[in-house]
């Protein structure tokens, strides 16, 4: 994802709120909010199994009656275990809880990649595209097809993972120094959460590693809202002049209506607005639509995430 | 929806799948899917509310020791009730649990209809939109903005509905005759799942009720992909000509392929193929890619599901 | 459970709320409840495999163009299937959600049952006790133990059954006329949920039928508190010689307290009390602790839940 | 909890395990276990709040380009947050999914903590009993009663809280830049949450803080079973004894069964028994069943979980 980020770092798309049409940022942006989710994660990962590395020789009820504290420590030191401080017949189970929870967690993000790719590959978008091997079949009926399925299967392992956290967080209240309630629970989940993400972690790195990103793609829908993309820059751009956003609002508006009913662009219509020709030329207006002004900051915002020398 | 259903019965759009154009179909069939699935709810809520029309005067186990059984049943059907067979201190959860899974399974439905909604509108596909009052403000920032709000918020209305059927299916196992600890739970989560569920019901109906549907956008969509729509019908028709399935796919998908890499009309890439050209003529092509033909069964659908005469 | 039920319908135990001593009533009566709420479970899983009893081969986006009608019926109907009225690409899924939150439903009823079980099977009540084999090791380590692991692992069962009703639900919500993240999840969880309770019930079957019942333990308990479960009885004769509800609790509250502080029958502190002494004889306080007394409705409520003869 | 664990750090009581007599404990011990959860929690709480203490200014799709990076960092800072090195249109939701699920880890230990409470409050165990002012309402039907309702609630609460993780993981998943699925469902889960837990916690902080602890009825409960709660201690010496463990358990559990079955003491029983007789003398076995035995190593696992001083 680094790579991948830093290689699109540039590649100008739309960006897109409520599946609507927003702002130009660049598909770099894009993989660099999961890269540095995928880091949350590894610190959280990293403390949850922290969290589990101990084990218990303690006896039946905890009291470490019939074996030496010391025999307990050193043993569970050569399994690479810390001793629990204190438990019962178990490790107490909010440390599994915290595993599993943490699993979902990272299930979630992959769900929100898959998604994204998902919805980026459909038909109408089409600026990205699951890798599609030469001869594949994408469907037994109807043979244009190529499908994101690798991200769908991702997206439902997702809905398993979380599954697995209530259960989990139900073994916690074992009764009095144990029972073995969460023993049927912990067979199923434990195994499961981990093949379930391994799996889903193992297709969704062979989605990016070799993602079709078509650029070309992104320019044109960019571009195919006439200009829409830019009406923040405009309205900033007449609130100044006008000394009003109400009514600079009001023309922007107005101009993005006829772009969506009628077409073309939003320019011509904003040329059309007496309120807007008053203040600004259609050079000012072009020169306000320009998408490269979006990518001021992204150098800076890469740097932020990763360091001065790796952002190169 | 019904209405609705049978006004667009003949609105042909594209259908899809794994969000890829798939091959055509009609927006009122969708639409009587939906209507199809409320009918089940209708059916399923109907069960689970008389599940819980029941009372109890049993005493404080259960036993109807303080109160003859007559006093009971006459004093419940004042109120509408049957009185539960038997009972400890209260009426089993079972009942709860069955009432707060149902309104989670109208709620999932919601979220099909709303998910649907949202992907309709989005920019590059904009078959459908959310009503939009004039003068309404999409995005403070961008005056360009419509967003589908509502149905972003039934989504996640349908999340909660899901969440609460946890508790609603913990709170069945109450210790002997009866603990309380149901109570906290139920307080909380059986108005919050009503109202939740009215609020969602209600936003729904009037996105549904006022829906914009742009017949002219969703032929643009179905033409968009140079006929690709249409592959199952030319893979059926070469199938039967060359009496081989697997020449038959191999030539249509390498004509898919043409048409997703480098644009153009799947009838004419197919004619540039000479197992194509040698059983189908231009003409015949053709007249296999008649988005007409796709509403042969639809009428009897809507007979199947609504009956005979409603479906005129 | 029926059986059990009619066979135990006058066995006299103590009625618990809170896990506190209520009042008496019979193992019958608690099996009754049992048994009513499997009736209603069977109920409610016929009417989901009827919902789910249907197939469809209405095409690729469901407009069954490439198959009459007529064909989608016979062919149905051969496998034992009715014709989805509408579909999609594939039958809506509203219908196995449906299925997995009835299979949900069973499951925690079964968590009623079996923590009923562990409750009463506790050193210190040790009324009921799971089936155990002669030579069979309740512990390694502790030879004396007799634990009822079979209903801790129905316990367990219950909450993985649970859990599959989330993903059951997202899996609703597929795009358009059908997306694939459903099949890895139900791949999943409807083998898994059907075999958790297959063995759930399997289990529970085998420890309902060799379910061992002290009897007499029963009745140990129940005199073992000092005549406080017949508390309710004396308040009502109490309140009706006193002529204030309010005056008799605080007298009965008052006994109460010291039978749980100092021990002793509620009856001799009764006794101590000029406010019940001017009211109630020894001989009438004797005669309102009779545990006979709350076996007055048990006959009816079988006979409301079994029906006429089958409750003898 | 601390102060509480120090306090009966020696107070003898039973350990259970599946509901059954196992061996001798401390009710400190049970604390500490407590107490050392809550440890952890406040570990995981601290990481999941600093994982949500940032807050964004870039912009309606992330890049920052109406504003300085600058500005963005220093409006933060004086709200007390740092800037999220990269976001969209919001900062991403696996930040309070984090959150939720620590929440719902936290209600899933007081839920441990009620249950074992409810648990200890059985009429047949009362070891423990929640705070119960003097006047106060246990049931307005049975004036004898005294409910562990505070911790029943807790208890519920649980299960809200473990509801909520659900629709706080469904939230991660948002689409391209931000849609507002997530809004609807935070409005009512985070309130929700923070209530819940912050009632939660001060119930039990003020059931925990008058608990009432019954000393003696513990030392009855561990008595009542006629010295089974001894047996692995009796098994290790006739095992190193006998040479054979095979033997030896054999040999008590036969002594326990009896004990089980037809009351007496275990000691009695296995004197009974000449395999145990030619090994060990009544006085032996008598010096095996001192409960003093099983605090051997309760100072030094205070030490561990508490640290040098706090233990003492």
């Amino acid at each position: 994802l680094r790579e991948k980020a830093i290689r699109h770092r540039d590649t100008i798309m739309v960006g897109r709120t409520h599946g609507v049409h927003a702002e130009p940022m660049t598909f770099g942006l894009k993989l660099l909010v999961w890269y540095a989710e995928l880091g949350r994660h590894e610190k959280r990962l990293a403390e949850a199994v922290e969290n589990l590395r101990v084990g218990k020789l303690s006896g039946a009820v905890g009291t470490l009656t019939h074996l030496p504290m010391e025999v307990e420590e050193r043993t569970l030191e050569r399994l690479g275990l810390s001793a629990a401080p204190v438990s019962t017949q178990v490790v107490q189970r909010d440390r599994h809880a915290h595993l599993v929870t943490t699993l979902a967690l990272i299930g979630a993000s992959l769900e929100k990649f898959s998604t994204e790719i998902r919805n980026l590959q459909r038909t109408e978008i089409r600026e990205v595209q699951e890798p599609f091997r030469r001869g594949q079949k994408g469907s037994s009926a109807m043979p244009h097809k190529r499908n994101p399925i690798l991200c769908e299967r991702v997206t439902g392992l997702a809905r398993l993972l979380r599954a697995y956290v209530l259960p989990a967080l139900e073994n916690v209240a074992l009764w009095h120094e144990r029972d073995i309630s969460h023993s049927s629970v912990e067979r199923v989940i434990i195994p499961d959460a981990f093949f379930a993400l391994d799996y889903a972690l193992d297709k969704m790195t062979g989605v990016l590693a070799d993602l079709v990103v078509d650029e070309e793609r992104m320019e044109q829908n960019l571009e195919s809202t006439g200009g829409l993309v830019y009406s923040q820059k405009i309205l900033l751009a007449l609130t100044q002049r006008l000394g009003s956003r109400e009514k600079a609002y009001a023309a922007v508006q107005e101009a993005g209506r006829h772009v969506w009913e009628e077409g073309g662009h939003l320019r011509d219509w904003l040329m059309k607005d007496p309120t807007v020709t008053k203040e600004l030329t259609r050079e000012e207006i072009d020169g306000l639509m320009n998408p490269r002004d979006y990518l001021r900051s992204v150098e800076d915002i890469f740097r932020r995430v990763l360091g001065e020398e790796d952002s190169a």
